[in-house]
């Protein structure tokens, strides 16, 4: 048994202090597994009428998650599918009930019919008057089994939300009892599991399902269901569902819903996700009115996957009592609807100007140095694929080339100045190029063509694009020198540049510099370990070939010395 | 694969639409897989400093369920595991920003660092300032990796958190960066995996674990954790887990932290407040300040069963941040902690007065006759287990006896009056006897009790107590005559009783024809199916033999016979 549990006897217990110490308004008594409203009035002639349901464990966030104002006073935990003592709702009856009396909201099990009527009359002898709602909302049974049979299983929140609500409101016990009634008579669930789950004192799981079996209708602990079933689509699973329901329930076209979508424990958000927008379309196409809906474990059956779906058919006063505002932590909010078709979502136009600008002079020579580059990449492909081998993917070869290619495709408009030809090029190489080589040159060059949009476009202006674009290469990615990356040749290269200008070397004999500290730097790379993605797990392999990365930066380097200066 | 999915390919949209469809405040574009606030003002100068997060699908409710006033302004979701393309993260930056520009908080991971950032360059070319935030909260490599390498997983939340909230006060992006960053240095994330995950589109599971194993500090798609380790009880995976999240983020006594309790996705919430429990215990062991906490489901991994724990150390204004409303769906609340010391709850003290009371005349008889009843009892005993074990769990036998010595035992003071009588009998049966037949006796006498309080007893006030013990019987257990239960003795008994004794009949011919009544009620029952409890699933194997629970009721009421009239 894989759980995150101590001694399975003490899971209730400790599970209920876990509950309790991140919600300011429970308390959890000393002598029972009962969680109770921290604000509940000391002094039992200021009740008003109670709201209490509970049952066996391991429905969680069900029940001590539902209590709160306007829902549950107290909710009865007992051991893991195991109703709670009839000691255990009585005490919970005392805890917060008094003359205006209390509600008991059971799920349709022998045990907790039992255990919570006779915890109901004891207190009626003891002068609390105490009323039952029983809940049995489970419809897949419904063709063995009459409806006062059923299980109650999920659908039994919205019970507990009615309850709570007309409660809050002041109500009488025997209104408060009414709605709870009202509410259950509309109400339908059915459920499908794709898996068993395990009762910690067990230690091993309830029933086996084969690897393309479900259960359809089964109940909260793993019961029977109506049948076994090969596994099939989240969307044919809610249509068999649904039709379940909808026609048990007899929803006619126009009929106003509350739609529940629970999750049993194990399964995660983005199933549930995906059976709600199903659930919607499907109770929209049967021109039912989907007035409010909930998705996400509301009760659960430990770590069971699968789900169950439950409609509430509403109405006014209904919806009034699921509106109602609650301090329950484990309570699913308002329940709204986005509408059907969503308003298209405004987005903003780039706000950069596109409109034809005068071509800059020298252009003619940054297009050229362009191509001299694209030929250069072109040139050492095979070169580039196998030292890419050695110590990566072996794409850096082709991906260049392919990137040289886009460099040719650029259209005349993408040569009108400095700024406008980095860019190009940029959104040409990210275009063309998967991998990680396409996202460095793309931000390196598009953070150059920022600076040189900035000012005049002179050697110290290009020369500090180059450090930018270098600064840029090493946020994208977080590399360091040493790390065997690009970054390892970049770096020298960018800063001799830049420094050989400010001490008064001419741009081609600053460039000549940046050149052989580009190659130096690549070579030492040969003696580095890879310590940034998937290389890094190659180690000492990769030792004795210089890093392809930083050698495709000696490439393009090399190939634009002819046009500094 | 055993999922709620459709299409493989298709399960990032459609869960993307399921999502919207309940969160009015949202609204999905219609070409990226891109998740924005529905009140995103359509003017981008109006627009305030946004924040952005996102990365690969599979670790719902993030990043879309954090979209929302106050927190994410949009949510960019790859495919699963996967990161999203440049073009989905700079279309959700154009949807959702202006001048004043875009924080974009990223998961330390190379595709998200590159898709990201190469998408900020992107913006920032069109004139949109855009700022990145890395959060590399990851302690589990601490010893392998450095600081800034770590892998960027639950934590993150907090910072989506504190950097939304920093936004919504109005402030500009350098200070909404500086915030990000600063909780972004506080935050350290350790977690443990229980199992493994299955991507839909590889479609079975990315690792294996043996039946006894655990994943320590693995990410959130499963990489490579710390080690694995043998599979240990919660409380000792918590103090793993901290222990390397204090040191690392070198937490002394009286600092203040928040602590984030994660569910990987197929957690349920019984073990999640578990380890809550313990985390908390543990924290406060260690002298910390434990200032806010939360427990659920916030950044899983598919349906991996495991957890993980954040600790971000906080100040005032983080706090603020933490504590700012915000309307995103999956935040966790409000964060606040019950007090260590919850007070002690109030429960009401019974209100039925237990002073003793003068005895009422004909006691004795009453006394006489449940004495009576309890011979009868032990008398039948062989007889009613045999019954029992054709078509039960063979234990109304010996329960009965039980339940005679329990009704021998009662004090003198049981004996004060009638209604006291029935109350002690009742209290006494369902203590000493188990099973369903405590319940049932013990709820029928305290509603005959209940009765007999309320005017003087005479023979019509026992029929009518009868009636209404009938009826409370009925309604604990849901059967109806029929069904193959005691109710098939008792209703025809007590109604009988009451109608002959209104036909002018004396108490002793009426409880003659209830008698009568009885017996062919019980006999009856041996042609019955039985159609409720565990004797439901033997079918007709029960035929031939009548029910025990009816035998039984025709042995107490044979037994009062002397005592009627």
């Amino acid at each position: 048994m894989k759980k995150l549990v101590n001694e399975p006897k003490a899971v209730v217990r400790q599970m209920l202090e876990g509950f309790v110490a991140l919600a300011p308004g429970q308390v959890l008594l000393d002598d029972e597994t009962v969680v109770i409203r921290s604000d509940t009035p000391a002094d039992p002639r200021q009740r008003k009428v109670s709201v209490i349901s509970g049952g066996g464990s391991g429905h969680e966030p069900a029940h001590a998650g539902y209590v709160g104002a306007g829902m549950l006073d107290a909710a009865v935990a007992g051991d893991v599918f195991t109703s709670p003592s009839t000691d255990a709702v009585l005490a919970a009856i005392r805890a917060v009930s008094g003359p205006a009396g209390s509600l008991l909201v059971v799920k349709n099990y022998t045990g907790d019919r039992l255990n919570f009527g006779l915890a109901a009359e004891l207190a009626r002898a003891e002068g609390i008057p105490v009323e039952v709602v029983v809940v049995a909302d489970d419809v897949a049974l419904r063709d063995t089994v009459e409806p006062s049979r059923r299980r109650g299983i999920a659908g039994t929140v919205l019970v507990h939300k009615v309850a709570g609500a007309a409660a809050a409101a002041g109500l009488p016990l025997s209104d408060v009892l009414r709605e709870a009634q009202a509410a259950s008579a509309e109400l339908g669930t059915m459920g499908v599991a794709l898996g068993p789950c395990t009762v910690p004192a067990a230690g091993r799981p309830g029933f086996t399902l084969g690897d393309e079996e479900i259960e359809l209708g089964l109940g909260i602990h793993g019961e029977q269901g109506v049948r076994r079933a090969q596994l099939q689509s989240a969307d044919a699973l809610v249509d068999t569902l649904l039709a379940a329901i909808v026609e048990d329930r007899r929803l006619a076209t126009g009929a106003r819903v509350a739609l529940l979508v629970n999750g049993l424990g194990g399964t995660p958000p983005m199933e549930l996700a995906i059976v709600t927008r199903r659930a919607l379309a499907v109770l929209r196409e049967r021109g039912l009115r989907v007035e409010r809906a909930w998705s996400g474990t509301f009760l659960s059956a430990l770590e069971m996957p699968g789900c169950s779906l439950s409609l509430l058919k509403v109405d006014d006063t209904l919806l009034t009592r699921l509106d109602a505002k609650t301090s329950a932590p484990a309570w699913g909010g308002e329940g709204r609807l986005a509408p059907e078709r969503a308003p298209r979502p405004v987005t903003a136009a780039p706000s950069v100007s596109s409109a034809p600008a005068a071509k800059s002079p020298g252009m003619e020579k940054v297009h050229a140095a362009a191509l001299a580059v694209a030929s250069a990449f072109e040139a050492s492909e095979s070169r580039l694929t196998e030292l890419d081998s050695a110590a990566g993917d072996g794409d850096l070869g082709i991906s260049l080339s392919r990137g040289a290619a886009a460099i040719r495709a650029l259209p005349e408009s993408a040569w009108t100045n400095p700024s406008r030809a980095l860019t190009s090029i940029g959104e040409a190489l990210r275009r063309a190029i998967g991998g990680s080589s396409g996202p460095f040159y793309a931000t390196a060059l598009l953070r150059a063509a920022r600076r040189l949009s900035e000012g005049p476009v002179d050697a110290p202006a290009w020369a500090e694009a180059f450090v930018l674009a270098v600064d840029a290469v090493a946020n994208l990615g977080g590399a360091k020198p040493g790390d065997r990356t690009m970054l390892d040749a970049l770096r020298p290269a960018a800063d001799t540049f830049a420094q050989a200008l400010k001490t008064g070397k001419s741009p081609a004999e600053a460039w000549a510099a940046c050149v052989r500290e580009a190659e130096q730097g690549a070579d030492a790379t040969a003696r580095m370990q890879p310590r940034l993605g998937r290389a890094s797990y190659l180690g000492s392999r990769a030792l004795g070939v210089p890093d392809a990365g930083a050698a495709a930066v000696v490439v393009w380097v090399k190939a634009l010395t002819p046009f500094i200066g």
